[in-house]
């Protein structure tokens, strides 16, 4: 199924997008050259957000959710990909352990997990499934809906080593993106590859020294094609110390939504586009959809009730929001579905190393153009990339399928080189500090 | 479309490819130690054949021409695939000069030129095309059926070096099997990649060589998975200096069908299969189908016919047989197509490095299935395999589509594997010599 393309796109992201096919060969080159100096997160996926002028990436997971989401013809690009980077990290490894999120009953989720699972089997490693849930004590079978069983085992920890009860991995492998802190389990394992590293969870990990880093990649990339990073780059500013719930921060926060929201305006006027500039205010820590408004102007900050702040004040874990990201709102013009499942949708990006392997639709029909789409509601249109991101087609007009996802897949990567750079530099050892004073 | 598979398919091939699917952990972290020591041609494709008790490569191609064939939602699983291979050979190349087969008028092989093209950009690479044809001697645009384009330009030669006017590539990929013997102008280029290495074409290939490494790998691997290793290999023999038109080397012939037929005679009577043995005689340096013939009888050899003789003296490009590989045949029972376009049908994998890539059927209406399928009237079903051969699924029967491909791949790739240790025993100075004798 090929989403339904409004007629705003046929505007200047036509040009983007044939800027990108003209460069192809470049942009391919440049990648390439990149990945030789800076190492790619084992595997990523990225909110884009298409809005016909402007195509961007408004959030870069560490620890996709959603492997069951792929349509199944890009499995084998899974697979290739992943064989890749085992390959590249540790290419004697026999074993693998994976750590899921504690989520037993999100059958979606375990879905993902057993998917994972099966694309690693295939690169030839042993895998099995450890569990951060005090509750597992001993080896537990969950049925799947198609039938499969997911074997969640306790995990047992040695002084140095991390395994199961008679297994002994070379890799661990997190799908867990440690919100809650980084368990004492995981820390000090110096003789094991832990995927990706631990300061990859949002224990650690902000969005704001994302989107720093991938200012940098913007802006060497635009240079590169000759188009204004602007127009793959949103605009952020970042306030800490906010405290929602005793109104902490306001002054900060409503200054910065008032200059970013000044930015957006200013481009707007220069292309003359006639949208409602909005930001979105956004946990920097957060994830899961959670800790999340959108604002369309500087009042709106001083205004929140009760339950909004409530709302704002915690994310996923129970954690408590004291760093806030104020990100300009990229306006969704991408439909897709029929009928009463049609709705305003953004594409998912998932990638493994540096590689594209699929993506779908996130798909919300009680949502607008200029909302999060990442909400109860929403659903995910797993065959909607009927071509893949990495094979743009000369023969096409530039707003065809393989070439609108061509583009997809180049800013997706932008993303995950962005994710490098930002892993590279939170690196050190003091990361180590940081997280178990949380 | 999925292929029509004939009961024999019930029998004994499905304990092999049940054996595959439940060593598959082993299978690929075996092939992942293997390409740690042995470097894989940069593409391949092989010819398998089914025949329910048997599944074996019968011939490995290193300059596949069938690009064009594989499904288009393969291709990138191609692009990913060359981007490995570009990355480990030559991380900062920028170009790479392709030089095909000399057919201007072979439209389907022209497509698989220009599909090669498409691929190789899609990696970042400036690709442009030299012709080997003295009669290119400026740029010389040829049109494709699909609208497209494809400029042959003549090749300049420098002391060290190989290029176009104003291209300098850092990659010389051929993609014509040097039949003809070592063209001068590919000799001694010593500051550029040749891949594959010039010694991988028909000038100083011999098909016996293939499969004496395949033989090593073929037992190896049958003790990994616990099989008989004639269940994935042919046996052969090599009768040098034969001439056919003058009737020379037939007793060796002769002897040497009767000793093969002998061999194949007890695996049958071991196996209890039914079907009559047969030997395929093929010129040992043959290529494009020419140079063989199907034997049950070892009088045969001594009852051929001048026409018979003189089919068999010559292959491509007019070079005279000298020395001859007698190959178990191996019967197959699959057979792929409707109606009148049914036919006898033989897989053929792509790879590029150490990936399975794709594949397609060679199907062939008019001919049996103990008969060689590479002749007039064969076509190719591009469509067959809808699911790819890195994708085994556990859930499903062994000898389920994806299942059945996926042991096609692990065969393909035993052969791929053998080419690199052929590739590696053939590589010495000395073969530069061998090849100027030409």
């Amino acid at each position: 199924m090929v989403p339904h393309l409004t007629t705003a796109l046929t505007g200047p992201l036509l040009a983007l997008e044939a800027n990108f096919l003209d460069a192809t060969p470049d942009i391919e080159r440049w990648l390439r050259g990149m990945w030789q100096e800076h190492t790619p997160p084992f595997y990523g996926s990225v909110d884009l957000r298409n809005s016909g002028f402007k195509l961007a990436p408004v959030d870069m997971n560490l620890f996709p959710g959603g492997f069951n989401n792929l349509n199944s013809a890009f499995l084998p690009l899974c697979v290739q990909a992943a064989m890749t980077a085992i390959d590249k990290i540790c290419p004697s490894a026999k074993s693998l352990l994976l750590i899921p999120e504690n989520h037993t009953r999100n059958l979606f989720y375990l879905q993902n997990v057993a998917q994972l699972v099966a694309i690693l089997r295939l690169t030839g490693l042993n895998v099995r499934i450890g569990s951060l849930l005090p509750e597992i004590v001993k080896p537990t079978p969950i049925e799947l809906p198609n039938g499969t069983t997911l074997l969640l085992e306790p995990l047992v920890r040695s002084q140095y080593r991390l395994g199961l009860e008679g297994f002994d991995p070379c890799v661990i492998l997190l799908n867990n993106d440690l919100s809650a802190g980084i368990p004492a389990v995981l820390q000090s394992l110096e003789e094991q590859f832990v995927l990706p590293p631990l300061h990859a969870g949002w224990a650690v990990r902000r969005k704001s020294t994302h989107f720093a880093a991938y200012d940098e990649v913007a802006g060497e990339f635009a240079q590169l094609v000759g188009i204004d990073p602007w127009q793959i780059n949103p605009y952020f500013a970042v306030c800490s110390s906010v405290n929602f719930y005793e109104r902490q921060g306001e002054e900060c926060l409503s200054s910065s939504v008032d200059a970013v929201l000044g930015l957006i305006r200013k481009k707007y006027k220069e292309y003359g586009i006639e949208e409602t500039p909005y930001v979105v205010v956004k946990a920097d820590a957060g994830t899961y959809g959670m800790g999340i408004m959108t604002v369309k102007d500087a009042s709106e900050i001083t205004g929140l009730n009760r339950k909004q702040r409530n709302k704002m004040s915690v994310i996923k874990e129970g954690v408590n929001v004291s760093q806030v990201i104020i990100q300009e709102g990229v306006h969704t013009h991408e439909r897709v579905g029929k009928e009463d499942q049609e709705g305003v949708a953004e594409p998912v990006v998932y990638m493994i190393d540096r590689y594209v392997v699929g993506g779908f639709y996130r798909v919300h029909s009680g949502r607008e153009k200029d909302e999060n789409l990442n909400a109860p509601g929403m659903r995910f249109e797993p065959q909607a990339f009927e071509t893949s991101c990495s094979l743009p087609d000369q023969c096409q007009n530039p707003d065809a399928p393989p070439n609108r996802f061509y583009a997809y897949g180049v800013v997706a990567r932008l993303a995950q080189l962005a994710a490098s750079l930002e892993l590279e530099r939170t690196t050190p050892a003091a990361v180590e500090d940081m997280a178990v004073s949380l």
